[in-house]
């Protein structure tokens, strides 16, 4: 049994995210309000698992969750995909005709800008989760409000769809990471399968300073996946990479991080997994 | 004269980003619901400017005006930084006790969402825009509803600022673009003040291709201090890295174009300007 800290409500695509990455094994989840929560309790409990979105194909890195993720003190273990599909929900007795209010998470309006600009009659209003905006308006039998959320959410709360796949690009992905106590990381992942890597480090503002980092790394053969620059907070010209590795060899990848670190201002491990 | 086309009302970021860049000058804007549409304005006056929101601290890149931009056949020829303040504002006979709802663009509500959970009882509401909200609540005289917007607005719209700075994190700055018609460009700044480039490319899934195009760009003396990698939708294999470069030398920097651009598969430059 898994105990996997989520920022939301079950239903809620971290749920959805945390069953498709421990898909034979029972998941107990703690729903948190924020993401500074989830990784409280994970502090708290060293047993427990985090799992949070850090990218999307449309809305792009979530930043803050970086930084929470650099700050935690855990590992990353493992990464999911997903599909991300909103649909629109009412109570049983509600239709299209009696509608006047849709509730959902910020970024869920925002996906599904085009729907919501088709009806001008349903006002937008935010809530905390997407999910949990299903889940109150079942448990307050709230007539006339709807909720934008997943079809699972929709269906675990009772609720009618009243249209599927409302959001504007269908090419809505999102990658979640799983992360952990680091005592634990072994015991979720052998290091045997591991062939990804999560890397954080800071550079001077020199120029040519990130072409020798990454030169070393391709002449030990590591392809980077990812790469996203930003500038450090109060320091103006030093800034943070985030960058994810992939390789086929563990003991190259080690020694190319073992030849970067005496080129940059510091550098973290933020996690090594296997690849999804 | 400079007729700008920005996302938003009177009062907005966007706004307040036009008048700070173009500071001596009359400026006349053009208001559009969405950046799709500041693009078609661009695009049908030729003598139009396009001011977009590009990057903040906090929500990191706006993807979509990317891409947007990339598609626009417009140049980019200036940047301006802007630090991103919200107040809460309401009627004049309104305050603290009588405020239920409060609108706002999603992006700045999830800007204020500690301001927001401390106030439990005030609902919050989408809007298309910071300061269209105030403009609607004062026009309208919707009594109990407040917005969320630039101080600036509040005091254009003639509302009440009932709190200042509100935004979670304090800081928070935005980085907008100024794009034209290319035939324009030399107009709005010239080539002699160019230190720097805004260019996007896209390299297969090798070992090493992006390390390559790095270090040439160190021999020529290019500083990077922006890079994003994103992922080709439909090209699994295939990225797009958006780099914006620094220089003391425009032909030093044309020629580090020319060599880099027999290694990419393909390059765009999306504008050479003054840094701000």
């Amino acid at each position: 049994m898994k105990r996997i800290a989520i920022q939301g409500e079950r239903g809620s695509f971290h749920d959805i995210a945390a069953h498709a990455y421990f898909t034979d094994e029972q998941v107990q989840l703690t729903c948190c309000t924020t993401f500074e929560e989830v990784f409280e309790k994970v502090g708290e409990d060293p047993t427990a698992i985090a799992m949070l979105a850090i990218e999307n194909t449309i809305a792009g890195s979530l930043l803050h969750n970086y930084e929470l993720l650099r700050a935690s003190g855990t590992t990353v273990v493992g990464e999911q995909r997903l599909h991300i599909q909103h649909c629109i929900c009412c109570l049983p007795d509600d239709d299209w005709s009696t509608v006047v209010e849709v509730h959902s998470h910020p970024v869920a309006l925002m996906q599904c800008r085009s729907f919501l600009g088709n009806h001008p009659g349903i006002k937008a209003v935010e809530a905390e989760d997407t999910a949990g905006a299903a889940a109150y308006i079942a448990q307050k039998q709230c007539r006339g409000w709807a909720a934008i959320c997943s079809a699972e959410a929709a269906r675990l709360y009772g609720m009618k769809i009243l249209e599927d796949s409302i959001e504007d690009n269908k090419h809505n992905f999102t990658r979640f990471l799983v992360a952990c106590h680091p005592h634990k990381a072994d015991f979720l992942r052998p290091l045997t399968e591991v062939d990804k890597a999560s890397i954080v480090f800071s550079l001077p503002h020199e120029e040519g300073s990130l072409s020798k980092v990454l030169t070393i790394l391709s002449f030990y053969d590591i392809n980077l996946t990812k790469i996203q620059s930003l500038p450090v907070i109060g320091h103006e010209w030093e800034y943070l990479f985030y960058v994810d590795l992939t390789f086929d060899n563990l003991t190259r990848y080690r020694q190319s991080i073992d030849a970067i670190t005496p080129l940059v201002k510091s550098i973290k491990i933020l996690g090594e997994y296997r690849e999804h």
